[in-house]
């Protein structure tokens, strides 16, 4: 692809040489002659100066004197966007592995890709270009939508919904029994886990996460959300749309998460929590159960405060030993 | 099933419609008229006094005038107890996928279920009507109870022992190496793992969790202990029995935890720790190696101490800043 | 094999029945008289003297007057010796399972063990007596060594890159795309995760751990490091060599870690952060983006700070009710 028809495609202002070939994408550092590559910021321009990509996305603001480089208003973005155009998508072939277990009650869209030894359970629907790796396991009557990728390995509990380009990692299992049990005569008693797991459009789950389904009512991930890695989400949580949850965190039994919420890596959210639109939650935050956190608020620490308080009160607690000398030295002279 | 059959069952005191068919089991919020529910508490009652429900489970002391309504000792235990009258067991069909891959030596009994692409290998003994769902890979001269259900996708390692009404969610990983190395010669050198895992009646482990098997010892699960999805248990752990350990928790080598011990979620214990009978653990706490918990303690924090103690200097901590700007303003005037 | 045999291969010193015929390896407490143990440290010495064990690895300055022991300068890493020479490793039948399907194009050496249902994709190359478990997926173009172990149900994404004598743990999945997302117009765009995840020699990783593959470079794991059950490990992370990494802790993306670094359970590594070699950072600790830590340091607490600091800090803390006393009675005192 030329430089000049990718400026053309990303709507930006080329300088340059707009002849050049470009056949991938890479990073500012790697990025060779045949590569295109972004810049964003200040360090980055700086790196940018000294790369051998053939050709850099900037900042409108920015110039790269010397460079073949082309300005756009999101220099990153405009890269997603031209990957999509430069790379070729790994092909799947649509159809069943011969070694595909797929019951005769399941409704496939006819290019749908079942990969090899995967199981596919009755009563299963799966709509247009889904594809499901090797050794994916659907349980029954799960209902899974268009242009979804459910990599190698990933497990489906029975009567799970997906909606429409979800991607699922490996290792991810959606709809296990959540965590509940009464304690009566000495031991604990296993309670019903009767109710489902939807998962809407357009969200993404890292590898060998998992997902509880509901006790009595449903635990539901809204559309647009991202969950990383490792990730814990029990039984009745609702989770908002385009909310962002980093690797290791857990979120506990019956909580609700807004929209846009943003959670760190390794954050313990407490039952029956509340965090509503907006708000950002610190990597490693612990949340006790029956919390709100209001809209739009940033908290950090165990259990969890304010980020400007956290900060303050970290920086008090650094200069505690210098305190207490103080107060000793003030106690001595008083007498 | 009609209500005065279940107030029956449950022995409790019927208010109402006896002859209403009940059909399922739903939250007090969602149920509708062929429904059963529960409201235990204030609040919970409230709610259930304007639920559609067909009858709800209230604890013995209340009263929902104009609702059918059963009055049991435990609403939410009774409810368990309905749910097994009520609801249909998914059925599993007893018999070997075709798919499956077992060995002419394993012992199943006769009733067993063995999922598609399972793989049971060599002298591997299964008890009476356990099922074993699609993917499973069991290890050469496993031994597993009656009664088990492992979901699709579960892993155990050779040797492992699994006791009866053991059920084990998809993913999990039993039996694996426990990480030991000796240090020496600048590298590590990998410490034989020869012991086994041993679970006990009655356990619940979540979904992909890891237990290790011992290094040359046993790591030990003891009987009606529940154990969330993700939860690492190192090599040599023992657990005793009916304890709680909450999702994300991780038990270091060779630490022994009580009975009716309860950890929260992302708890972590160092090695060689010794948490005794009846005590709490505060969701993400940490306590360091070799520590003792003494029986029916409480505690929090990193690292973990007295739950009390924890809040008291929580509080404190919080009016930190203002101790520092009081102690300036003394040592202002004393001079 | 002989007592006196075992002390020849050990380089040891013999004392007691060099005659004894030794069959197995067994812990100080469980060993009987056919067993090999070994007591490090006073304590296990104690104990040691009261074994049952068949012959005892003790250190060269101790003795164990009454048993059979043979005295070595490292008696833990000389029980790895002998375990080695004692015990016969599990036998793995090279050869492909009939059920194992593995494209046209892999080049596997004739001495490779493929696990039924194992999925080998195309161009796959894979070295000399490689074993490879049941159910294990390997996407295409995948290099994996010599001697490597894959146990049952590992996971490696395509284009993945694995050294010699690596062992990896059922579950792990390695090369899922990283968590990138650009925000613009409302939601979350998926930023390309083109690049690789590169494991070198003798790396072991545990079960159900993840590693993710670079966004536009490679995420690296250097030579001889150990990582342990589900661990995270994002996009572009380099790990040295002969790192050890505990359970359940999460590395961000992009950070790089040195030689011989060890980190604690459950720790939290942000994104660009670099902690330099032989640095030790003690269980659940934080250490937010961007931080170095400097060569050879310790780290405790979240955030992170140096080990002395933090439990000069924690006392300091714990006395912060009484200092508030105490700055009460001076404030009356001074009126």
């Amino acid at each position: 692809m030329k430089v000049a028809a990718i400026a053309l495609l990303l709507d930006g202002k080329l300088a340059g040489d707009g002849e050049k070939e470009i056949a991938g994408i890479a990073g500012v550092e790697s990025a060779g002659p045949a590569d295109l590559t972004f810049a964003d910021g200040e360090r980055a321009l700086n790196r940018a100066s000294a790369s051998a990509a053939g050709c850099i996305l900037i900042p409108a603001s920015a110039a790269l004197p010397g460079k073949t480089a082309i300005a756009v208003k999101h220099p990153k973005l405009a890269l997603i966007r031209a990957a999509e155009a430069l790379l070729a998508k790994p092909r799947v072939e649509a159809g069943r592995h011969t070694s595909a277990l797929i019951a005769e009650t399941a409704q496939l869209a006819s290019d749908v890709a079942v990969g090899p030894n995967a199981v596919i359970e009755e009563r299963v629907k799966v709509g247009e270009r889904t594809v499901m790796g090797a050794g994916v396991v659907v349980g029954r009557d799960v209902e899974i939508g268009a242009d979804c990728i459910l990599h190698p390995r990933v497990t489906i509990y029975p009567r799970v919904r997906i909606g429409a380009r979800v991607i699922v990692h490996s290792g991810t299992v959606i709809g296990a029994d959540g965590f509940g049990y009464v304690f009566a005569d000495g031991r604990h008693h296993k309670f019903p886990q009767l109710g489902r797991v939807i998962i809407e459009d357009d969200v993404e789950i890292g590898a060998n996460a998992t997902i509880d389904r509901g006790s009595l009512g449903d635990t539901i991930i809204g559309a647009g959300t991202k969950i990383d890695n490792l990730v814990q989400i029990a039984h009745n949580v609702h989770i908002g749309r385009h909310a962002v949850i980093a690797a290791q965190t857990g979120i506990s039994g019956s909580t609700v998460i807004g929209d846009y919420v943003v959670l760190g890596g390794q954050v313990g959210v407490g039952d029956r929590v509340r965090i509503e639109t907006q708000s950002v939650v610190g990597a490693q935050a612990g949340i006790p159960s029956g919390k709100i956190i209001r809209r739009g608020s940033a908290v950090w620490g165990t259990p969890a405060r304010p980020m400007a308080e956290f900060k303050k009160t970290h920086a008090a607690i650094k200069s505690l030993p210098r305190l207490a000398q103080k107060l000793k030295e003030l106690q001595a002279k008083v007498g």
